[in-house]
């Protein structure tokens, strides 16, 4: 016998992982990456002081983290200007996106996204048997505002997923366009609205927080711009009642006592924050500016990496992938029609960015030859 | 109107909390815990070798961990002597046990478990919609293993549930009743078998690795012998098929990297785990030998704690509990029938043990008085 069945939506599931990491391709290539630019990590790591204060802690593991997160949900709540309980932390956007989903879907559900938006939310709607409903990107290689209320209005979905501002495309609306969107949006569908390259958009991208609907939540990371991928912290924000879902399901004591500090040490050096921010946008126009000098269309971007128009097809776009690859380069491409044209590039250091752009100009050449 | 509803299971779910943390009883009360032996901790922490690995990846924080969290199952199926395949890791064994939950259970399934065993594992039972049956604990405090394979055979259920060595009351079966008991086990039945405290049961209690079924998980962690309750790492062994399926659901990057750094530091450091787990034994002797004095009957124990029967009933051991509590010191007491007569007692240093009983020993007297 082959032992117990699995709950029927999880035997239909695909075995896919939305994301397949570099050191699983360092693994399976047996070629060691030079340059990580794939992940949209920030290579300027976090402040100094988020680094001692991981250290300083280091001997008091042996303690389960605060289930409330308290001194964190605190330090956030003071420095966005919202009540306390307009917050919940999870263990990256990640999982809460995860809760999110268990929280609404039933099998037969179904949500609206992007065609070609984040896969890990797609990953997890599936998990619960619902479906997605696509939406292209707009021409300017924008999450489409005007698509996706379209198809809310017509499909009437339990969640409606936006990015602002975007990934893969590192595109933005602006605050006004947004808050526009919500409005329109139904109050039976949830909104989602993923900010977690808030930090490196200009001003006026986000909207206030106080844009509180009861079917809106917004999801933040410590994960880009603030250089904590490695520690799992995000949060949600949004009406007290929508953020107290969440203790019905969450892994109370899942985000752990080193990740708890370090956010809160990291959120407390907003000036480490603005040195990296600029540093971010220095690279992003280094990226933008040697791409360009390739004949390549990189795309304006608010976030940390920069997509890069390759002139041509999905295959031309997966062979210069394939290439850097092959180079020690790790980087992506979407795999979407539409945006498969293109290939992503996460700012790494100076160092890295010129490497990166070294090797794409030594494939580029050899092509043309 | 009030926004997108719920999923009816969820909907329909109490917001309860499976364990109050200590730190939101020291926030309601006022009072700081100056011992804190209520959540089965290790204060002897983790090895110096982990707290130097932490400290010393702390600038690295920046990348995601490894989303296969390689390293440590290697490291893991050489310490343990099983394939690679036959291991997942995730954040803790409450994050495994909501996972097998999600693999496994479908509203109106049943699962059997041990009335007043681990309420996390029925608290994500109740989140998937799927209810519990229970079986008293055997007049010796132990899970009933007879009681609990006639309920499995009456009920047919999804799951059934059993701690070996079990948690509250920290008593134990030999090797080879668990696995008379496993072999039992209709196979459509999935087992769960939480050996969180393995590393601190005489030798002979946990069944040999070699112990592999279709319907069999068992579940380690690094939180409780290895010190590191807050890193959140724990892992199950099984089939290599029933271990894949925790691949379709699973966040995929939610290990952090510090938390597989810890981890694999602390399994390289077996020295250090055979000196806590003596200063253990000596702490469980010493709670034993301080609370018989006082005229308790702690019960033998394989755990990092000791469940105290104190005698009398459930008001009785809540008066304790709670006196203590009010002068500082954070234990707990299981509530269930036939358990609630006792309170519970994680295995602290000397001085927290010598500070426990000296409370415990004054509200006694004055109680007699």
């Amino acid at each position: 016998m082959a032992g117990p069945e699995l709950a029927a939506i999880i035997a239909n599931l695909p075995a896919t992982v939305p994301f397949v990491g570099p050191e699983v391709i360092e693994r399976k290539t047996g070629i060691k990456f030079r340059a990580r630019l794939g992940a949209n990590e920030s290579p300027f790591g976090p402040s100094p002081k988020v680094i001692a204060a991981i250290a300083g802690a280091a001997s008091d593991v042996w303690t389960y983290g605060d289930s409330e997160n308290y001194e964190l949900k605190e330090a956030l709540a003071r420095h966005l200007g919202t009540p306390m309980e307009t917050i919940t932390i999870g263990e990256g956007i990640d999982g809460l996106l995860g809760l999110t989903c268990r929280l609404y879907l039933e099998p037969g559900d179904r949500i609206v996204t992007s065609l070609g938006a984040y896969p890990t939310f797609n990953y997890h709607v599936a998990a619960q048997g619902a479906e997605c409903v696509t939406v292209p990107y707009d021409k300017n290689d924008r999450e489409s505002l005007s698509g996706l209320l379209d198809s809310v209005l017509g499909v009437k979905p339990k969640i409606v997923y936006l990015a602002n501002p975007d990934n893969p495309m590192g595109t933005w609306w602006d605050a006004s366009e947004i808050t526009r969107f919500v409005e329109a949006v139904p109050e039976d569908t949830l909104i989602i609205l993923d900010e977690a390259y808030g930090e490196t958009a200009p001003a006026g991208t986000l909207p206030p927080i106080t844009l509180m609907r009861p079917n809106l939540l917004r999801y933040r990371t410590f994960s880009k711009a603030y250089g904590l991928a490695g520690m799992r912290v995000g949060y949600a924000i949004g009406a007290p009642r929508t953020i107290a879902g969440f203790d019905r399901i969450r892994n109370h004591f899942g985000v752990t006592k080193l990740s708890q500090i370090a956010a809160t040490a990291a959120l407390a050096d907003q000036d480490y924050l603005a040195r990296t921010i600029a540093a971010i946008a220095a690279g992003r126009d280094e990226i933008i500016s040697r791409t360009k000098t390739l004949g390549l269309k990189p795309i304006p971007s608010a976030t940390n990496f920069v997509a890069i128009d390759c002139g041509a097809d999905d295959t031309y776009a997966t062979m210069l992938l394939n290439g850097m690859q092959a180079h020690g380069i790790f980087i992506r491409k979407p795999a979407a029609p539409g945006l498969n044209r293109c290939i992503r590039m996460s700012v790494g250091t100076p160092k890295d960015i010129a490497l990166a752009c070294d090797v794409l100009e030594d494939i580029i050449k050899t092509e043309n030859r």
